[in-house]
């Protein structure tokens, strides 16, 4: 194969076809992908759940990951999010003419690594190439397919006032990691991103509790974003503790140092959920059991006052308003 | 709203949600997207289709259509292709910072009366922002959910010989308009886009004939591709006649100014199909009361000589090989 990629890879001919045969196939084949029709065809019932995200996060690898193993663990956790057992994905890719086929092969690499340990197949793509300049490396879309087991109802919606707020582990991470890789920057403790699929922790979750009324992961906009998602979603009011916030020592140093605020830094591993009360701590237990849930606390409550709005008791004692993102914090990290 | 797209519609914070509550849901909103969860939850059963596709095409708006249509009508059609009653969309927008938002709205708007024409919902979507100079102004990707009604089994590997191909219309018109306006040419005829939803004529001609071998829509890498890979996928000859491809007269002669073959030229409201030859006649005049299938044709057939290769027969009643697209004509054309 050349080792640059070419318009002609994204022109439907001959190179679209080697493409296919070189790099997606040997590394993606399953039953679906191999028959090259213009569907998939799956057997599903039930409450299906249908999701999609795109990224665009450059650099297209930094530590912890990279734009592939993202394309596939956001998609598994948006699924994860609605409740939904994840299945079958799409990826369609977006290649900037000049490409390294190198690097498109360790991101093809690593879809291929992240959707068997996800246990989702890729089942359906596409790719196209834009001339050099008009798209920056490589953009990827991920749909995702998954189905809803009986009795489970997640919602933005559903939080109610009493529920305990659980957050899965240290914030920020995914954000800083990605940004000290683009900026050159070095911590004394280095950052890794968290990016990681949620769905078995979230399948435990719904074990031990199946109505669990929220989960979120908290992406582009961080826990503050999402918080307010929750609030304004469910016209609840929202009351969390700083202290009981996890952060990392890299990220708050790096946050200290560039004036950032972990709390509308991105995440790519972490979930919120509104849990009944009485259910928290069993559902928190089981949290702490999973690796991606080691560092899982209540970080507050759901509470009638201040619907839709989301207040925080700082170190110090003080109540401030959290407010979703304002402007845009660090662009293109996911 | 702001008149342009800044890198903060794609934060996740409060310009994501603007972009959201004032342009997405206002003309995209349905029980499902009104939600506002990670995943839209649907009732399927049965073989679910599912498809993806990325439309990149340079300008973004062309005679007959833009992105915002040709990103509906192509993932539905590539349903269609697979035989598959087209039922649910995702949309996802990459958009390059100063997006004017004026055509981001015409955009959306097309998403709508496109996605209304064809009976189909958009129930998921994203968005994302990039730096400007890192896309070039909005690539939109769609996935798409369809049912396969039962008894029907359509794939580019079932052609056999003594099937008929039957051509739906013209070829070349979608890649020669997009051309035309990007490069400013005027032709004494003008040309349109075809771009077009199939699946209504596809329903039609199942109706007729459940037993519809292969259905595929010759896009990228125009007719001559599309029948290589129905020869390759199903290891049959095709063999066509030059004199029964209908080409319109301003495809034609941007083709011969230009020089172009028309074969090899991109539509997006065409299909190509393989036909018991029994039934080719009844499924030929079923096509021919569709308003996207009144120029459709027999142009040849399926047969066991030449394997994997197809051969026209050119007006001059000499016989060659057609190849697959090599290279690339005419990029970003969808």
């Amino acid at each position: 194969m050349q080792n640059r990629i070419l318009l002609a890879h994204g022109s439907g001919g001959r190179l679209s076809h080697e493409l296919v045969e070189k790099v997606f196939l040997p590394l993606l084949h399953n039953e679906f992908l191999s028959r090259l029709d213009d569907s998939a065809v799956l057997d599903l019932s039930g409450r299906v759940a249908f999701t999609t995200d795109s990224y665009v996060v450059n650099p297209i690898f930094f530590p912890g990951g990279d734009i592939g193993r993202l394309a596939v663990y956001g998609t598994v956790n948006d699924l994860a999010m609605s409740g939904a057992r994840p299945l079958y994905l799409s990826v369609a890719l977006i290649m900037e003419e000049g490409l390294p086929a190198e690097e498109l092969h360790r991101v093809v690499t690593s879809v291929r690594d992240a959707a068997e340990e996800a246990g989702v197949k890729v089942v359906t793509g596409d790719t196209k190439v834009v001339n050099r300049g008009s798209a920056d490396q490589l953009f990827i879309n991920t749909a995702g397919i998954g189905v809803v087991p009986e009795g489970v109802n997640v919602s933005g919606a559903n939080a109610r006032p009493g529920d305990s707020i659980i957050l899965s582990g240290t914030i920020g991470d995914h954000g800083i990691a990605v940004m000290s890789q683009r900026e050159g920057l070095e911590f004394s403790t280095p950052v890794k991103s968290d990016c990681a699929p949620l769905h078995r922790m979230v399948a435990d979750m719904l074990e031990v509790c199946a109505e669990i009324h929220c989960l979120r992961d908290p992406t582009r906009g961080g826990l503050a974003s999402t918080l307010n998602e929750l609030a304004v979603q469910s016209g609840v009011g929202i009351a969390v503790e700083e202290e009981k916030i996890p952060v990392g020592d890299g990220v708050r140093a790096a946050c200290e140092l560039l004036g950032f605020d972990p709390l509308y830094v991105a995440n790519e591993g972490k979930l919120v959920a509104a849990v009944p009360e009485e259910h928290a701590q069993r559902v928190l237990e089981k949290m702490r059991q999973d690796p991606h849930g080691a560092g899982a606390a209540i970080i507050g409550e759901a509470i009638a006052e201040h619907p839709r709005r989301v207040i925080m008791r700082t170190l110090l004692g003080a109540r401030r308003v959290v407010d979703m993102l304002v402007g845009e914090l660090l662009p293109r990290i996911c």
